[in-house]
């Protein structure tokens, strides 16, 4: 079993990371994180919460981390952003 | 020692709420918890890491959760809005 998969949130649409998280999770694989930056942290949050409450009520939270990564901007300076990443795993 | 005090993150601007996490932090109590819905979600992580990175070195996270709220709206149904917490202490 692979052990962990590695989905990272942008601006499509919730439900996009919803299934991307239920596809690892049929792979199977035994913890998915979602990760973020900037203002796709609340969606990282919503797909975590989507998929638990519609479609999958046996998955748990692991772990949440926060985080600053300075990102090189178009000028050629660095912008320090938030970022965060929730570890999901499924209880059998 | 008051034990644990809480700021509700909205919609002003970030420093704001850097501010209020110093000024409880200066009280002392010994907790402060962030809350944020939605969008807001997102200036909860800044708040907590510009906090920490620029004014609180010693600042730590006990602990972020997540969850989903069922907020009525102007039509007398309710949404889900997801949720989060982060739970913030001075390492003495």
């Amino acid at each position: 079993m692979e052990d962990n998969a590695v989905i990272f949130i942008g601006d499509k649409p919730v439900m996009n990371y919803v299934l991307a998280l239920m596809t690892q999770f049929n792979k199977p694989v035994s913890r998915v994180t979602l990760k973020a930056r900037g203002r796709s942290i609340s969606r990282a949050v919503d797909a975590a919460e989507i998929a638990k409450n519609r479609f999958m009520p046996n998955l748990r939270v692991l772990g949440i981390t926060i985080g600053t990564e300075a990102i090189p901007n178009d000028e050629g300076r660095t912008v320090n952003v938030s970022s965060m990443e929730i570890v999901l795993a499924k209880h059998e």
